[in-house]
């Protein structure tokens, strides 16, 4: 038997039984105690390095339950059989942090103006509201709202939703079709599972390029559709045979086409030819229209249950706030139920009650009319900063929410404006990064203006001025 | 041309031109206007109904907007053409609100005492520190903070997490490799965009059975493996040659098993005799141990890049925060970077910056150590409560974190011992819940007792004692 010399240090951060277990474990590790090799007792060991008995006999049971020594009765502690340890370590190529999103500066780019289109304006957050509904929600009244909640999202919150979507979206749906998710990308993801694989989709070109990203992701059949100036065409999708299409009637992303009462009833027509035809509606942005009534949503129209509506709370509040929700037409709600339910929701209860008291409380109105106001300020501002550039370029997209679209008359490319607005400082954002399939459209740019300041706004142009014109 | 004879009321909640748009939109859906006629011009219909010309105007602008009629110019206004608008209703039947989990009784059912193996005990969650830290985050100087974060997490959540992970798990992991969701269904959905389809996986029969939902919703060929004392059988793995085992190493659901360091080696050794071959490590529930020192996770032992580990703490602070994270292997995070990274974090950046300060400033730690001593001494009395039963029944998993095993040594059935229980108010769960394979075990129940106070655990150990024995 093995002598167990182990040097035990009383002032050590660790106690003594952890000092003595460390040490057979490395033993072990190391091969110097080998398999079937049997441990002193732990009488003699505690005799041997004076210490008491049950503090041999803690570390002995605590390797024990991680499998390094086996007891026998009668006889004694062992050292187990076990596969030879890996001593290899991963080769040492340091771990580099993962790339910032596209929307954000590379190191060594510098941009004073970034005219991201996806960007929103945060100063007119209510902190104050938010915060004092948090402060009420959090107290030990409501302990059950960090009790695990039901699976489609509270209930409450669900009741909330289709009211607003009824005042505000002309829809009318029950609690029971929608399902609260943390993100549009998650309830995605949670509709391939009812939706199944290998779904041959529609979407229009350009388009929501992460959309486009996360059907790659699902191995998707992905047939692109061009636009007219109603929007997606529908005689492709009967010839292209897809099952489901997706669209954004509200304002289209990135052209900002509002789609016609006319198209859309073509859509839904095409759905309702066949029984598992779906019309996917992605209502992003749908808040910021800045003249007239908002244009109902598609789902508005639907009477057989052809539409799946996605709506979602991140850019209307903050981007920070994670909570999306998804409408469910019958068939696709009893498949959900009979074959996802078991999938937990995904966002907190506490944030779920949160959203409820600020929706239902009136303060999502009135911040939503507030931002429209702030939103339809930088919108006129910008449209005047563009006048200059109106003898060589086209603007368009007054109906796009966050960001105007320009498109040269001349024969720059996309490339060159990119290049020269960045000698600027200047960030704005090529429609071709919007674009599924490459066309022979004139140099077309993007130019958000919801996070800049209106003053932010102004100097950017200036300096596009000088550059583009 | 049409006479609209428009009764206005000008004391209705919509003002005048939402009146005039209202009835224009319903008598065109209603087919009472046709394609092709023309509208009155807007001074017409103003002089008409004796209101501001601009009033008709703006009606006539969203009908525009919305597709309804388009304008011709010098030739006036004109109803477009679209397909028939469908006047078919769904079907009446009404929305059923969908059934709540297994955990909670039916209608009809009470559940006086719910031993529940899922449920924790809320009673000790520090919702005063939780408020506090909750306050302090949400100040105007946060803004930053309703930005849009990264898509692996907030880095400095994520540097927290590796810290803990190397306390209190003894693993050695980069922030980099590690990836925050909102639960872990969330971040087994997005395993599976990572490690792709059709993945041959093994499971130990019984096992966590939402888990093995989630991945038959995956369509993923899962082959269930016997379990001996050690856990999971390794020979199985090469024989059924899978890609990917799922295991609980730190202490498995249902059974508490414990896999000891031989079988852990095993495992590992399997996993490196193929380049794409992984462990998942459910890691669920590990900070519930009551004696000796917290088994290290088997990513601790992984020297290779074999282990995907997962780790929630949704049960170890509340079901309800949402967030648990998962640490890839170099290969695997170099294909989530290149495939995956466009998926936004699902958890909000206020969540994650409240659950790291609560972490890093030692809330968690001393959390645990409560929640420990809470539990071990519910833990203790359910064993004396058990006692009466030794004659009948072998009792098992005391390593199982928050529930107790009952085998009965006699010929009763499950569903007996089940039916029983539920008479006297009391329900238990059957191992078969668990099973994903039939056996020809005796009778198991599973007793949780996370969920229940003391006086509860005495009182509905009574009354099982009164029906099963």
């Amino acid at each position: 038997m093995y002598d167990l010399t182990i040097e035990l240090c009383a002032d050590s951060d660790k106690c003594l039984y952890e000092q003595i277990y460390d040490y057979i474990k490395a033993e072990i590790r190391d091969g110097k105690l080998l398999a079937g090799e049997r441990l002193p007792s732990t009488r003699s060991l505690a005799e041997y390095l004076q210490v008491a008995r049950s503090t041999v006999e803690y570390a002995y049971e605590q390797l024990l339950s991680e499998g390094y020594i086996e007891s026998r009765p009668y006889r004694g502690y062992f050292v187990c059989a076990m596969e030879e340890l890996f001593r290899m370590e991963e080769p040492g190529k340091p771990y580099v942090r993962e790339q910032e999103s596209p929307d954000q500066a590379r190191p060594g780019e510098v941009w004073e103006y970034n005219f991201s289109p996806h960007e929103i304006d945060m100063s007119g957050f209510p902190f104050g509201v938010w915060k004092k509904i948090t402060k009420n929600i959090l107290t030990y009244g409501n302990s059950d709202l960090f009790a695990r909640g039901e699976a489609q999202g509270d209930y409450d919150l669900r009741e909330t939703i289709s009211r607003y979507l009824h005042s505000s979206r002309g829809v009318n749906c029950r609690p029971e079709q929608i399902i609260v998710g943390a993100g549009n990308d998650y309830l995605l993801m949670l509709l391939e599972k009812i939706l199944g694989r290998h779904v041959r989709i529609a979407m229009e070109n350009p388009t929501y390029i992460r959309t486009y990203r996360i059907f790659q992701s699902f191995a998707y059949d992905i047939v692109t559709v061009d636009m007219d100036e109603s929007g997606m065409r529908p005689d492709r999708l009967t010839e292209e045979n897809v099952r489901a299409a997706y669209v954004m009637p509200s304002h289209q992303f990135p052209m900002g086409t509002v789609m016609p009462i006319g198209r859309r009833m073509e859509l839904l027509k095409w759905a309702s030819g066949a029984p598992d035809r779906y019309l996917i509606e992605d209502d992003y942005d749908s808040e910021f229209r800045y003249y007239g009534k908002p244009i109902p949503a598609l789902l508005a129209s639907d009477k057989q249950g052809k539409v799946i509506y996605i709506g979602t709370f991140s850019k209307a509040i903050a981007p920070a706030i994670r909570i999306s929700f998804m409408v469910l037409p019958r068939p696709l709600l009893e498949r959900y139920r009979a074959e996802c339910s078991f999938y937990s929701c995904t966002v907190s209860r506490i944030d779920q009650r949160i959203l409820n008291e600020f929706i239902r409380d009136g303060y999502f109105e009135r911040h939503l009319n507030k931002m429209r106001k702030i939103y339809r300020a930088k919108q006129e501002l910008l449209l005047r900063c563009l006048e200059p550039f109106q003898r060589e370029y086209t603007i368009s997209g007054e109906n796009t929410g966050l960001h105007l679209i320009l498109t040269a008359k001349g024969d720059v490319t996309e490339a060159e404006l990119l290049e020269r607005a960045g000698r600027e400082g200047v960030k704005v954002y090529g429609l071709s990064e919007s674009m599924v399939e490459e066309s022979n459209r004139k140099a077309t740019v993007l130019i958000g203006f919801g996070g800049l300041t209106r003053e932010q706004i102004a100097e950017g142009m200036v300096r596009l001025q000088r550059v583009w014109l």
